[in-house]
């Protein structure tokens, strides 16, 4: 299914570059890995949440004396109770208070929690609670947050939260929270160059990052200290979040992260950690929570958005503008919308060399769920309009959409910020977009109703450029990885063995790597934004090399030898007149008694201060081809062939890159074909797996090709660069050109049937 | 109730060389320390020993049928079951069965565990279990054991350990399992030159280290890993020897200490981990086996042991020769054995200056419960007897016996030991004893049947000089110290978090200490041989050193500063133009995301192997001085003035190093004046704590000084030694010097009531 480009030989088959030795596919399959719903802990109790029954409404009295009342409840919490501190928290805006203190702003937000020997106990208490709600008005579109006479989700000033991030808050001007803006050169000028000018305005919905695990916590609050063990992406964030949020010091609060099973950006930063924390601290116990389905869907969510964009060209075909003007819906509450903004206006322009380009955007505050974080966010949104004008604009001008593509994408070292910031491209754009054609049979002839499609975008990627981690080798050999990064199905684990493994040349299966734990694993900012390997990569790299040098310096201790005389095969240090395996040089170093050595490694910004608004660590490649064939009498559409590029400048474990692209193109498939999360007035009307369609294996594309591109162009180690989530960003675009390709141009997702069949009508 | 002899100035009160700050203290007085016995495991079953009911006995038959069969039993193990692997354990020798093979050594040696769902269930199935023994020949003294026609406790070849450590195993000679010699000089010459000799034979008793806390082992054993959480002073050499007894890797063995209720060397090394382990695996569940006190009993004990010496003195009372001969009853299986017999024959000759040494000590196998460690084996075996010996040498020169050990004690840098290896000696003894005599008012006039003693001594110390730790700062400034001491309530965490305060200039309320964890704390020896603080703290020392250069380098970056340019004072980087606390610096160095600094510190053999035979990392001070008053009428020894020294180089912490020297002597009375365990025939018929006597605190002496001196000649950090072992040594020893010179010389530990009345008669 996939071609790699480069190879790397190496003497073993499981180091850098090879696909063997998955490190958690044993503890999976023989059911003893764990995840944080199988987390037991001594006197621990059940939790369960009440949530808002409105959109928008104003708490009159909350009573919840007969469920305090009922036999095996230990604890009701409300939110008035937490006094004492600031109960609001928010990564990025502190919006949102634990429990609901004086209104709600969107249906299913907690108003209260109860927590009770066992879960049958906790959800019937949550009956007997009575809320009596004075209802306000809703607003349940951006369109109606927007107007002029909106009220305001949030009244007063908006206060940052810890990773912000993104400089100064702006100032108040209704419920926008966020806003980014970019401006390179004049497009009044450009425009009236211009000969060829597309414009339109387009949606894409809200969707559910559905990861099998739902949103799960056990919190224990005790003596002036909090332990979590959560599913969650960021661990080191939330323990940051937390100690905020309840006056601790950073080393008083302890998040572990066991297995997660799926995140998707839908378990970053915090979510059900601090009702968890609050909640333990009530009932005097360890609390765990665990979603179901349908209060995870209201937990988080990718945002909705409209979008006006206008393109212009010249008769040739040679781009000159954009203009963008966008508006993401992030709910009742920001999350990361602030940041899928920027993200989304970075992605705005796309990968092309412009005169001009004006970019607007704004989060917009709703009375929907909150909205956050989802693989490929900004880019994902943006990505399919983009490239659907840019096709437009090649059919006018007479041109083969990869022509176009061949002469107006940025080359090497171009800048990509149209302003010039940030960070220059260091990818071979057009060399990509080119196999990726050729491997959906790009120029060949094409049946009736079918329709092939180019998509070219790039990700900001990378977050904040800190990780850290450290190696140890035990007596016996063995070594041990610690690294922040959360496995969630990715294979971080995998990929951080086979790095250590080939910088000390030895086997994987020496190699361990454990989940986090805050109290003793190195610091690392995140997983997610396709770091992992690239950033936490790189600092394990590091770790090991440093092992690696404490080792040679033994040996070059112990044999009076100078450190180039010395060199390493296969786990054994050769000099003159020696040679000692590493157990050897340990037990020198230390004598009979053992000990250990180790090694440390640490990623941070090499120049300013690492902030988003200085340009991302990476720029993801969003590149894929797609052929589909609409049935016009149902409106279904088939994707036949898809191809995507994993240009990820080296492949650490290529069936990894692809597993990961596979992922992301039925990801993207969903976004593109089926998924949308219908609100109505700010009812969430699909809040099940059977109303909200995900794809199924069967929805998969009939061929499907990953092509890995490996020109050690990445900043990672072994030139790396992260991948994942360019496919899926680069999904919906293909398909979408390859429809308006087969005759079907779209401008709302997801492209369903009665959708497409409503279009071809209208084309008619 | 301390005389510090120097003091240390200091803007904070809790750094070093100040009292305060205790860790241990709020979690304790909170009921929150966890103790391994709160530890609860989701699944965890209780584990139950059975025990032999013989002495010496083959085993005909188990039945555990019955057993098997009762509602709640998870598992029955024997030992036939161990099979696939080594099942002998054992660090110093390999001769210790999990469970009983084909015969039982010693009454209450493991013959059978049960698992059950509660602890009554697993004890009423032990009551179930058949087993059929023939009774063997009984070895219940050394005497019997050493005869010419002993049967051999062990047939076949003895096998080291992982941590013999004492070079190669000698032949096998009967029951003898390690011999250890001395021979300096010509002893016959120096005999023949001599005009005052001193002979006699001596016994000391097996006690028992009486820890609140008894012997207690959580154990998962899962799918190719074991955790363990232990009751243990030594979690990385206990994972060592399960690694090893189990065929697994280090990095697959992970021991968890928490707070331990008193060791005192009876949780050093391995106990009953490999039982609850193996239970464990039986079981398929975690197990938990804790001891009751009548188990603890037969689980460890210290050595009882027979001496014979010679003592030679010219006219002048200037020493000439000693010769020893001693047996060390080991019990069953050697535990430590070989190291306490090594540490007995350093210490017999005692700090003094020698023409001639002849040592010669065995360790010997019985049908007795094994022998282990105790605070300051080996020294407070000999001091008493040699000390002694020096005094009735001195009564029968006409010198005071505080004169002649002016005239006989080792000078600093002078070698301690007669063959002149190992490490010199680096303390003041003279003036030191010269102080521990004025604290009891040597010279003054006595009552009648009132005497005093002095006694001055070596304890071989620190074990093995590895040790690591690690500091990290937070990005809030807080500070973890990782490092594998075991906080037993000797205070270890807190001298460790006042050495990191120290370095950093910081105050203690931002340090936290934790327990080890194998899995992630930093390699460290052991806890015990009154190493931590000089060899852990050390390690501790430079790994806050190793963070402290990290933000100077940070500032000098981030200012264009050279390093001598930048002080820290109390936590602020002060440099041309600039200040910053430690948080600004983090924040400098990795921008807004977060991120932390950690700092390394590494102890290791400066040259050799570090290895016993090499000599001890420094020679623990030994010296007090006793007033003791003697009821003749009922043999009673009370003990009116007591006077401790502890040359610690620099006490850290001047409470900690008190109160150390405080249990130190109450240990030693016990050990003078009460404790013995009886044993008959190879059956212990004092195996409760009303029928063996502990002392308690009316017991303990009148007026007590503890007497610190701090002449900065310590390996350790700011050239501190440890403590803590000394004066349990010098205290026995005292007492029976001063009960000598109350005209009651005795040779047999304890001195009873009974005991010494009877001398009374004798000498009447």
């Amino acid at each position: 299914m996939s071609t790699a480009e480069t190879a790397t030989p190496s003497a073993t088959a499981d180091r850098v570059g090879h696909s063997g030795g998955r490190k958690d596919a044993a503890p999976k399959i023989r059911g003893r890995a764990q995840f944080a719903g199988d987390i037991n802990v001594p006197r621990m109790v059940h939790g369960k949440v009440l949530r808002a029954e409105f959109p928008h409404a104003r708490i009159v009295s909350i009573d919840t004396s007969a469920a305090e009342r009922m036999p095996g409840v230990v604890a009701v919490l409300v939110g008035p109770e937490l006094t004492g501190f600031d109960p609001y928290w928010g990564h990025a805006i502190k919006d949102r208070p634990i429990l609901a203190l004086d209104r709600v702003r969107f249906r299913g937000e907690p108003v209260a929690a109860v927590a009770a020997e066992d879960e049958a106990t906790a959800e019937a208490a949550l009956r007997e609670i009575v809320v009596e709600y004075e209802e306000l008005p809703v607003l349940g579109t951006v369109a109606e947050a927007i107007a002029d006479d909106a009220p305001l989700v949030h009244d007063g000033e908006l206060r940052p939260g810890l990773f912000h991030g993104l400089g100064k808050l702006p100032e108040r001007e209704g419920n926008v929270c966020y806003r980014y803006r970019l401006d390179a050169g004049s497009v009044e000028l450009a425009e009236a160059e211009g000969e060829l000018t597309v414009e339109g305005e387009y949606e894409f919905p809200a969707v559910y990052q559905y990861a099998m695990e739902t949103h799960t916590v056990v919190a224990d609050f005790g003596d002036g200290e909090i332990t979590l063990w959560a599913s969650c992406q960021h661990p080191f964030l939330v323990r940051a979040e937390i100690a905020d949020l309840f006056n601790l010091p950073l080393g008083r609060v302890r998040v572990i992260v066991p297995y997660l099973g799926g995140g998707f950006g839908s378990k970053s930063y915090t979510k059900m950690e601090p009702i968890t924390a609050a909640l333990s601290w009530k009932a005097g116990r360890p609390v765990r929570i665990q979603n179901g389905v349908e209060e995870s869907m209201v937990t988080t969510r990718r945002h909705g958005m409209r979008c006006r964009m206008r393109t212009t060209a010249d008769r040739d075909g040679k781009l000159l503008s954009r203009s963008v003007r966008l508006w993401l819906d992030t709910g009742a509450y920001a999350d990361n919308g602030p940041r899928v903004c920027a993200t989304a206006g970075d992605a705005a322009p796309g990968p092309y060399r412009w005169e001009a380009v004006h970019v607007a955007a704004s989060c917009v505050y709703s009375n929907t769920a909150p909205a956050g974080s989802y693989r490929a966010f900004g880019a994902v949104h943006m990505q399919w309009i983009g490239e659907m004008q840019i096709d437009e604009l090649a059919r006018r001008a007479g041109i083969d959409p990869l022509e176009i593509r061949r002469r107006n994408l940025l080359r090497p070292g171009e800048p990509v910020r149209p302003d010039g910031s940030g960070k220059p491209l260091d990818a071979d754009l057009v060399g990509d977009v080119e196999k990726a054609a050729a491997a959906v049979g790009w120029g060949e002839p094409k049946r009736e109703w079918a329709g092939r499609g180019l998509s070219v975008g790039l990700l900001a990627a990378g977050a904040h450029p800190v990780s850290n981690a450290s190696v140890r080798m035990e007596a016996d050999g063995g070594v041990e990885v610690n690294v922040g990064t959360t496995e969630m199905g990715q294979g971080a684990r995998t990929v951080m063995a086979q790095i250590a493994a080939e910088e000390l040349a030895i086997e994987i299966d020496r190699v361990t790597v454990q989940g986090a734990d805050t109290r003793f694993t190195p610091y690392d900012r995140s997983t997610g934004a396709s770091r992992s390997t690239t950033l936490a990569g790189l600092a394990v790299q590091r770790a090991a090399a440093d092992l690696r040098e404490r080792l040679l310096e033994t040996a070059a201790g112990a044999w009076g030898a100078d450190r180039p005389e010395l060199e390493i095969v296969d786990g054994v240090v050769h000099g003159p007149g020696h040679e000692a395996g590493y157990p050897e040089l340990i037990a020198e170093r230390f004598g009979f008694a053992g000990g250990e050595l180790v090694g440390q490694g640490e990623v941070r910004p090499e120049q300013g201060s690492g902030s988003y608004a200085e340009g991302p660590v990476f720029w993801e490649i969003c590149i894929a081809a797609a052929e589909v064939v609409v049935d016009p009498e149902t409106g279904r559409v088939g994707v036949e062939r898809m191809a995507t590029i994993a240009d990820v400048g080296k492949a650490i474990n290529p069936l990894l890159v692809e597993r990961q692209d596979e992922g992301a193109v039925l990801q993207g498939v969903g976004n593109a074909l089926f998924e949308e999360m219908v609100y109505k007035d700010g009812y969430l009307t699909n809040d099940n797996l059977l109303d909200y369609r995900v794809p199924r294996i069967e929805d998969m594309p009939a061929q499907m090709t990953g092509i890995i591109v490996e020109n050690g162009d990445g900043p990672g180690p072994y030139g790396a660069k992260g991948c994942g989530e360019g496919a899926q960003a680069a999904t919906p675009a293909a398909i979408a050109t390859a429809l308006a390709d087969a005759g079907v141009p779209m401008n709302q997702l997801p492209f369903t049937p009665e959708r497409v069949w409503r279009r071809i009508q209208e084309l008619r």
